[in-house]
């Protein structure tokens, strides 16, 4: 080190171009690697946002106030950054970048809020809305691995909204899940089971989320859909949805969640004999759907 | 319209890549066009952010929890987004945007979590240190316009940190307003009192921030440095403070806030009679500055 240097200490001026680089070399030091270059990356995206739109103060407490009251309303119930991630494509973004499937796998999409782990086995054809309200919905679905391999262990659950698109977890008066449920496909990977038809809904809008979709004119709805986890051993787990066909809001899912793979044809069925059986006297919907698994590497 | 297009819906198969323009598209209604320019902005830095590093889930689940509990810590008394704006330079970039200053006019810094509304005001001289422990301070300030013209009305708070470096406010068995309060300049602009000489001190990190801190191997430290918030009739407000030269952290403060044009020379004086007639039985520090405000346009 020169005498000139020990004499004039580095004291740093950072202008609104230096103070970036300064920032991300007082993260030199982190020990984990992983963890400098996240950082670091976040650091540079952030300020470079913060320059490109020349973020006056007043902005910049709006954003302060906005994220402290999305972390002040969640709750063991409730998490609204989960909601705001869904809500401006990240949660989809992180799932398109960690499922990156091969020719034949069923695409993914978000898990949602609404999961119960656990949930109630039933045996083949149970009927999951518990004979609720709803149009009659049969579901032949059948499950198998893209490596040609046989399944084991493999396990469905299955969980959906009632015809007014709410889910049993958001109705305190029911006594017992509804609406979900766990299968446990045969020997072919075949599972079946009686439900009604999913409804579209809208999600929890009555947060800072809400007030985000308001002032930029975004509607809070997802187009209807079954849930679907499916796991087997050796396979990767698949949490995906099956869309129902001309549902509305297909084409403007408030998170981003459709694909067109995952687009099921819910046929319309005349009254007669249901495929297990069942003498059904007023029309009723079928879904045929088949699922791909991706084995683990 | 073309027939085909009626045939076949523009649904959407968003990849990696695509998704942030689908994302994008979806705010195109918003009417506010800055919220419309900043939504978009923040949605591409981030969505940018999020493929550079190939986020993996885990660490998002990881982030929406960081996030959640720094929302959830937050108080009338402490906010922690300021302080994880302020410990990812955030706050000094903001700063540096918006306040672009004329040759002559005082830089700027960050207003920290201390300042209180409407201190006490105190005569010129005055102690505010109340006589409590810690080097005799005296300061002699000077304020101006840049442009030359008289001020007018001009007012002047101080605030500061003890020796053990503790704010007032953080110190429940006080009973009244310590080392804050406001002067009111001459008709020079001049205007003096004593006080105490400042200490470095932690920014709270009994926190998400402090677990930031620890994680990439950061310290908390503050440089010593007095707080000043001055305005005057037909000025920008200026919000700044003055460093103690040789401070340890002057090249590493947590928050970015050091410029050396804010590094004052606390002097040391021997024992004798002040400038403003005390008698001084021991040695004491004196600090001369000068701050320049920006005329308003």
């Amino acid at each position: 080190m020169s005498r000139k240097r020990q004499m004039e200490p580095a004291i740093r001026d950072f202008d609104e171009r230096s103070i970036t680089d300064a920032v991300i070399d007082r993260f030199q030091n982190t020990p984990d690697p992983r963890l400098k270059k996240i950082i670091t990356c976040l650091v540079r995206h952030l300020h470079d946002f913060v320059r490109e739109v020349d973020l006056t103060f007043d902005e910049w407490l709006y954003a302060i106030r906005f994220l402290t009251r999305t972390g002040r309303i969640c709750s063991d119930s409730r998490q609204e950054f989960v909601l705001l991630s869904d809500t401006l494509g990240i949660s989809m973004l992180v799932d398109a970048i960690n499922h990156r499937m091969p020719e034949g796998a069923t695409a993914t999409t978000v898990l949602g809020p609404f999961y119960v782990e656990n949930p109630p086995e039933f045996p083949p054809g149970f009927d999951i809305s518990r004979g609720g309200k709803g149009e009659r919905l049969f579901v032949q679905a059948d499950v198998s691995s893209v490596s040609g391999a046989p399944l084991k262990n493999v396990v469905a659950d299955v969980w959906q909204s009632d015809t007014d698109g709410y889910y049993d977890v958001q109705r305190p008066d029911l006594t017992q899940p509804t609406l979900r449920g766990r299968f446990r496909p045969d020997a072919q990977g075949r599972f079946h089971f009686w439900s009604i038809l999913p409804s579209p809904y809208p999600i929890s809008h009555d947060g800072p989320v809400g007030q985000m979709l308001i002032a930029t004119a975004r509607h809070p709805w997802r187009p209807a859909h079954l849930h679907f986890m499916i796991s087997a051993d050796g396979h990767e787990k698949l949490i995906t949805h099956v869309f129902v066909q001309n549902d509305p809001y297909l084409d403007s899912d408030a998170v981003f969640g459709v694909k067109s793979s995952l687009i099921g044809n819910y046929t319309h069925e005349p009254p007669g004999v249901a495929p297990d059986g069942r003498e059904m006297k007023g029309p009723w919907r079928k879904l045929v759907y088949h699922f791909g698994l991706k084995r683990l590497l």
